[in-house]
């Protein structure tokens, strides 16, 4: 027999498709909401998730999160407008803005090269980024790419589509992450760190 | 500016309030919703949280979670209903039916006595507990708590309470847990492992 009534077992499988959500932290989670001690905690949630879903859409210019058309991130002049950051996904325009140091505007390519997945540079968002080069005065573009094999792909093929475009194209640094010492590093980070050594005179 | 889209922070704000959920790990949950990468895991949840907090209630005989009145412990006939396992709340069930060692009722007090709370004798479920030793022949009854002070206090309590009526009344016993040596084991703990030691001949 089961110990748990079948809605119950049901929203603990909905709340398993949470990213990080494992089978105890869902039940916990599951058995929270139907002992009913926050509330209306069921239908805050509920309707928030339904509310996300309707509104948040992603910016047809540059493709990140947001409710209106353009983004807040467009649509702010005092943003520099010929600076692009080109990341992978909308979230990690957050990770970036969350660092402060960063006043340009964004172009999310929804995804990254990777042939085994069957994703070519057509699926990416490379021609609408191509098309805003002249319109907006694009003049630098920062690529903000993942470090390892498939984002290092995207980032020579985006390099060689923007060449001669007049545009200076630059890559993120790779390196030692801030805080850790070299014994945490592992080989790829350590050679990379070394290859990306700065004059410090 | 507020680098997400206002339903996304509402979102990430409703999920806090699941137990377990910190500021990162909701922020993840939320973004992989809008995203939208996993169809329809927003309209599924919201249905299923909605569905559970209308069908699931609580079993008005023992208190367990429930759709039908009885519930399936109280309406299965194979269950031994001379004994009952008392324990502080309905998702406690689900931890001694996980055991597969019990094959009696159960009756949930609802929580244990703690004054520094407010929550005294009256505010748990020990009237219900007392009326249903006779009409079902309850021949031992189990007092299944948490191995703490209050735990000790209601323990106490209801055997004062059910004491002359003729019924058993063990507690569960406290000990090392399995899988554990001495050395990872509190002072109270051992304390009561002693006090508990079994004969071995």
């Amino acid at each position: 027999m089961n110990a748990l009534p079948q809605p119950v077992v049901e929203l603990i499988a909905a709340l398993r498709r949470l990213p990080g959500v494992g089978p105890r932290s869902a039940e916990r989670m599951a058995l929270h909401v139907v002992q009913g001690g926050d509330g209306d905690v069921a239908e805050a949630l509920s309707a928030a998730l339904l509310h996300a879903v309707k509104t948040v859409t992603t910016c047809e210019r540059c493709g990140a999160l947001t409710e209106a058309q353009p983004c807040a991130f467009c649509a702010d002049t005092r943003r520099d407008g010929a600076t692009l950051c080109v990341v992978e996904r909308a979230t990690d325009i957050l990770s970036i803005e969350k660092s402060g140091t960063y006043r340009g505007r964004y172009h999310v390519l929804g995804g990254r090269i990777a042939p085994l997945d069957g994703v070519g540079p057509e699926e990416l968002r490379i021609g609408e980024l191509v098309q805003r080069l002249e319109p907006e005065g694009v003049r630098e573009i920062i690529l903000a790419l993942t470090a390892d094999v498939e984002g290092d792909a995207t980032g020579h093929y985006l390099a060689k589509v923007l060449a001669g475009r007049g545009v200076r194209v630059s890559r993120v640094a790779q390196g030692l992450p801030a805080g850790t010492g070299l014994d945490f590093a592992d080989e790829l980070t350590l050679s990379r760190a070394i290859e990306g050594r700065r004059e410090m005179t």
